[in-house]
Parts: C-alpha cells; structure tokens; sequence
C-alpha cells in the first residue's frame, strides 16, 4: 500500500507495519492507519475528482488502505445523497442544513462503508470466512458485503436487534448467533469464537480499517458541498467508530490539501447510555454505562473504540449533547413530514441532539450543519409506528371517511 | 411541454392536449403520452449522456412529460446500482445477468420514479394535496416524495398492508385510510374520495403521466449497459403500469436513436394472481381474478392498467410465467445469498420467474437477462424470516456454541 505508512496505536504511539490482519496494539491501545499525504497529494485533486466518474465510496480509493490490486467488492457502497433542508433549517433557527441520507446504502446503513473495506481487507488476508458482533447493522452490513462477494459469514447479535436487522441476516445466508444479553456479552462471545475458528475479524474496535472505510462519508459531504465544510457535522454515536471515521475523513481532506478548513462535530448520545460524552466533557476515563435507549444501535455501554471518538470530539472542539428516547421519536417525525427521509431511532438521533442544541442557543448565529442520518427507519418499523400512530382504520364507506376526515380537513 | 405531442387513448385513438390533470379518455381508455421524437433527438445523443453530470431520474428529462421550468422534486430518485452476477448466471445457466437494484430508492421502492413525476405534475397543477390507493409501495412512495417537496398527502391502502409499508406513510405525515377489504375497495374509496375534495390524483391506472416516470429504469439499465439492451428484461406484474412503463422506456430509447434493439419482457405474476398474463397468453380479454399471494404489491386481481401492459408483453414477443409463494420465497434467498440484495416477496417475483424459466428450458441458449428488483426486503421482515429462518438463540457460552455449530462448520 503506496499510501499508507503504518498502523500507529492511539494509546502508547507504537507503530506496526499495516498488515490485512493487523488488530490491536500489544499494550491494548487501538491502532489508527497513517498516511503519506504527498502521495496521496501527487494523485488526487479537484480536478482529479471533477473528472473521476466511479459512483461511490471507492472513488476515494486514493485515501483507503487497500492494496492498488485489490478489486473494491460488489456492492455499490455510498454515493448517497445529500440532501438541502430549507424549511427545516428555518424551522430549527439554522442558516444552512444538509441532510445526508446514509440509510440509502445497498443494506440500509452507513456501516455499509466498512464492511465494504472489511471485505476488501479479508480478500488480502486470503479469507474466506468474515465474522462479527453487532448491535445489528454492521453484521448485516457485513452479511450482506461478504454473500454478494461469495464469503461466509458468522454473525454475533445482541438478542434485543430488531426483526429488520435479524431478517436481513438470515437473508444474505449469515450463520447468525443471537446472544441472550447485552451488546458486550455477544462481543465477547464472538471474539472467543473468532479465536477457536480463526475467522477474519471485523469487529471494528478490533480492526482498524473499519474506520478507514467509515470516513469516506464525510469525503462525500465534502465533494457534494463543492469541497466546502459545513460549520457542525452532527452524528449518533454509540461504540465511537463512526463519529472517529467523520473527523478521520475531514482530517485526511484537509491534510490533502481538498479542504481548506474542518467542521465541529456535534457528538450526539441516548440519555440513557452516554459513556463517551461523558468521558469527553469531563475529561476524565470513560466508565460504563447502562444501555437504556430504543436508538438500539447506538446502545453500547462499552464502547469498544471510545478513545478515538473521544479524542475526535475534544479536537473539533465538538458539543456533546444527549436526548431521550422521546426526542429521538419526536426526531423521527420532524425528519420523515420535512424532507420525506425515514431514519431508524438511532440513525436520527444526530437531528434530534441538532433541536435539543437548537432549543438551547447552543449554536452560534448562521451556523451551517450536516447532520449524517446512520441508518434506514425500514429497519425497525415498530418504533417507526411508536413515533408517528396507526393509520385511520376504516370500511370502504364514503359516509365514514368524511366523518373520520372531518378533524383534519 | 416541447417534446411531448398529445396524450392519446390506448383503446379508441382519440387525441388530447396533454394538461396536468389529464386523466383518462371519454370511452374509458387509459391515455399514453406521445412525445416528438425528432424534437428529442435534437436534444439528446449518447454524447450527452457521457458529458451530463445529473444523477438520478431527472437526467433524462428529456423524455419525461413536465415543463422545462418545473423543477425536479427534492428526493434523489433512481441512480440504483445495476449488479452484474455472475455466480447466480451460471446457476441458472444462462450468459450474462443482471440484477437492477431499485429497492434502493429514497423510500424503497421502484415506485419513487412514479411519485417523483406525479409531484411535478402536481405542482404544475397548483395543487397542494395529492392523493392515492395502493398496495403499498406507491402509497409510501408518494408520501415520502410529497412531504420533501412540502406537500399534503391522502393514501388509501388496503388493511393487509405489510407494517413497513404503513410505518413510512405515517413517518411522511400521509393521512392514511386503511381500508378494510382488497386492493379494489381501497381503488374506489379512493377514487370517490378524489371526487370529493378535489385533490391531486396519483393512481397509476388514472394518471397518464406515471408511467413515464417509471420508464426511467429502463434508461438506467441501457445507459448502465454502455447503451446495450439484454436480450431479456424480466419484471414483477400486478397492476400493469411497471412492466408498461419498462416497455415504453425502451421503444423511448429506439425511438431517439440511442438503442438500435429492443429487448423482450419476462412478465413474471403471482400463481394465485395472473389476470395480465392470463390474457396476454390467450388474447381474450382479461377477467378479475383472487388476490392469494403473499406478495403483496402484485396482489391485484382487478388489474387497473392492463391495456397498456398486455400490448406490451405482446409486441415484445414476450414470455409469461406465474411462480408460487414458495417458489418467491426461495427467490428471496437465493438474490440474499448470491449478490446481497434484499428484495420483497414482489421484488424478487421476477427473478422467481427467471428461475423458472431457466428450469424449464424456456430461454435460449446465450441469453442474456436484466431483472429488476422493484421493493426492498426491509418493507416485509415477516417473509425475510419466513423466507431464511430464525437465529440461533443462545445464551453468552461457548461450550453451547461450540455445540450449536457443530453441524455447519
């Protein structure tokens, strides 16, 4: 890999050649891939990139640490839209908001963008088994990645993932072993078997290159804003990955000379299980946390990669901000009737920590904000109804439906 | 409109002047948009294409019936990935396939291509409500299109609507009737409901103008083939306007010169529901029939646009075939496990129907085929399950697992 120098753990500054196999650092630390960016300077730029015409996540080929023979894998990763909100950004008191609709991925998630690498990474490692834990949509992200590039998967799930997540599993041929527990019992599970087995890792507190992948959102907010930066990024946290792959992707365009300056991040948890934000306000070690959220996908109260997450927050000189289970449905809502985008709990949790800092004038005047929608509502359709009520139920009679209709008229 | 002629009755010839509100004919003919071809060819080439940098639907405006000064609706319609498989070609044993993902569109389904020409129709119509019955799909298609664009949305659906599909509709804020009864009685309800406060009318069968929206994934597929045509192109059928639509897009496409062959349709319908194939086969007319499928899009026994769909099948020397539930349900395992794509009972009737095809010897040899995924598996988790099976349940022990996968690894 020309553009990769080595993995370099966050903890101890140890540095290890970057290996398809690579994990953790022998002290525990996590690693983090670090690049040369006068190569990848004398290979890409905007115009580069006004002309490359690869849709998708794998145009930023150039950032990721693949080696230049590797074929991206089959699915079509990323290229999802981004979409501008004006009546929303008015309703919310914002000069500009971007909504970037992730849950438009080829398996309804933006951990899609790292399981897309992990394949990737596993074809170097000459595997042909991946396996992970998941509090759902990164194994079914992972599940469907691996079957459409002919590899086998064994899938560790929480047993509280919604029927959406467990159903896309099943489909893409995963063997899938539902843990009777919490998200850090099925981890642990998993990584014993990973062990046994010898199964290529993806679980991406463990694998570095997970992250690699995950940045190539902010590399598409980025180019569709014409390589300008909004002011905030607001994402959904939960294990740290994501929030650390948005400012890993800004600091790569940056160090790439594409962007000239970076975004705040807005670092949104569940008010029932916030460990990261806690540990990056206070500054103090992260502790454990219950997991007391419908936002399932953001429920991990072990985050197994907070210290980046941490460190990202802290060097946006990011807010950190937590909302209920009411305001995430409330969140749900205001994103479906506004901009016709239907997030699962989690994948709006981003927007409803944006109205909480709203509410609160925790944003300056004309902020302008990208709020990353994670995950698709089709995914846990029960909360989608818990947020927004049944429908009027009725037989075919005129006489009824004008009597039903009359409130609303 | 300068590249459209007239709409003109399918059935008796007669000639109308093509208004938004244009609705069916005098003798109760369904109307098709006629367009100047020479008008378009002077607008577009296949030089155009490479150089136009528009994604999604509205890049091939110049085919699509709305003024030059009405804009495109906000969601990012269309630009679903085209999959070459070819592990699941070889299976079947036919030359080349591909799979046409359009579950992947901004709430799901192919039906956004629809919606997304009905709300720009509505708004040259100066409407601010629009409403419709449906199966499903187009309801949620035309809420979720409609509340981006910030317009009122009324949507009749028959009560066995899969909760995915009633989740989105009240997510995008839609007044949703769920109308005790078939697909039939949600059709009439709606339709007097229309009369009676005056909204805008999205039902495909009434509405001349969505299936040119629909057509737009028969754009995708040759533009994406290097302006190639398979020899094949098979599609789920229930309510006609779909497979009509994927005719016209190609007759489109020769018409302006930038094909120079047109493919022949795969019309694929349920075994408990085949009225549009059961009268293409015969050439008698078509008669209702009982809507006993478990997918739920094609369950239409009174098919409301057959005219156009039987003239379509006919005129392509097309082939029909009805597949049985099970037979969709190990079709939804078998594009799961092949190429990762997730599709519902009806988005993956079509390619049950290649299945079948190829079992039966019906194709010849060196076939090539293009099936196209209307509707994304995560509408309907309740099948995925049905169609794969449940997890292993497990509690947090490895001896147990050990135990568990014994008989897989």
């Amino acid at each position: 890999m020309k553009n990769v120098l080595c993995a370099k753990c966050v903890r101890c500054g140890r540095e290890y050649p970057a290996t398809p196999d690579t994990t953790v650092c022998e002290c525990g630390g996590i690693l983090d891939i670090c690049y040369d960016y006068e190569y990848i300077r004398s290979h890409v730029s905007r115009e580069y990139y006004a002309r490359c015409d690869e849709i998708g996540m794998w145009r930023y080929r150039a950032f990721l640490p693949v080696e230049e023979s590797t074929p991206a894998p089959p699915l079509r990763v990323g290229a999802s839209p981004l979409y501008e909100a004006p009546r929303l950004a008015s309703q919310l008191s914002i000069s500009r908001l971007w909504i970037k609709d992730d849950g438009l991925n080829p398996t309804a998630s933006l951990k899609d963008r790292a399981s897309s690498l992990a394949v990737a990474k596993a074809m170097e490692a000459g595997a042909d088994t991946i396996a992970c834990s998941s509090t759902g949509n990164a194994a079914s992200s992972l599940a469907g990645n691996a079957a459409a590039a002919g590899m086998r998967t064994f899938i560790f799930v929480p047993s509280r993932a919604p029927i959406g997540k467990v159903a896309q599993l099943r489909i893409f041929g995963a063997t899938v072993i539902s843990v009777e527990g919490s998200y850090e019992d099925a981890f642990r599970l998993s990584a014993e078997a990973i062990d046994r087995y010898g199964w290529y890792n993806r679980n991406a507190a463990i694998n570095p290159y997970l992250m690699e992948g995950k940045k190539t959102v902010s590399f598409e907010i980025a180019e569709q804003l014409g390589w300008n930066v909004p002011d905030y990024v607001a994402v959904s946290v939960g294990d740290g990955c994501t929030i650390a792959g948005v400012w890993k992707g800004f600091q790569d365009l940056h160090a790439a000379g594409l962007i000239d300056r970076l975004p705040r991040l807005l670092s949104v948890q569940a008010a029932g299980c916030y460990p990261i934000n806690r540990a990056a306000r206070s500054g103090a070690p992260w502790e454990p946390m219950p997991e007391d959220t419908i936002a399932d996908s953001i429920a991990v109260g072990v985050p197994r990669n907070p210290d980046k997450a941490i460190r990202a927050i802290q060097n946006s000189h990011g807010l950190t901000i937590e909302v209920t289970d009411d305001e995430i449905l409330d969140a749900m809502r205001l994103l479906g009737r506004t901009c016709g985008v239907f997030g699962e709990p989690a994948g709006v949790t981003a927007l409803a920590g944006l109205v909480k800092a709203s509410q609160n004038a925790l944003l300056p005047d004309n902020a302008s904000v990208a709020v990353i929608v994670t995950g698709n509502g089709l995914k846990d359709t029960a909360n989608g109804i818990r947020a927004a009520g049944e429908p009027i139920h009725l037989p075919p009679d005129m006489t009824l439906l004008e009597e039903a209709l009359k409130d609303v008229m």
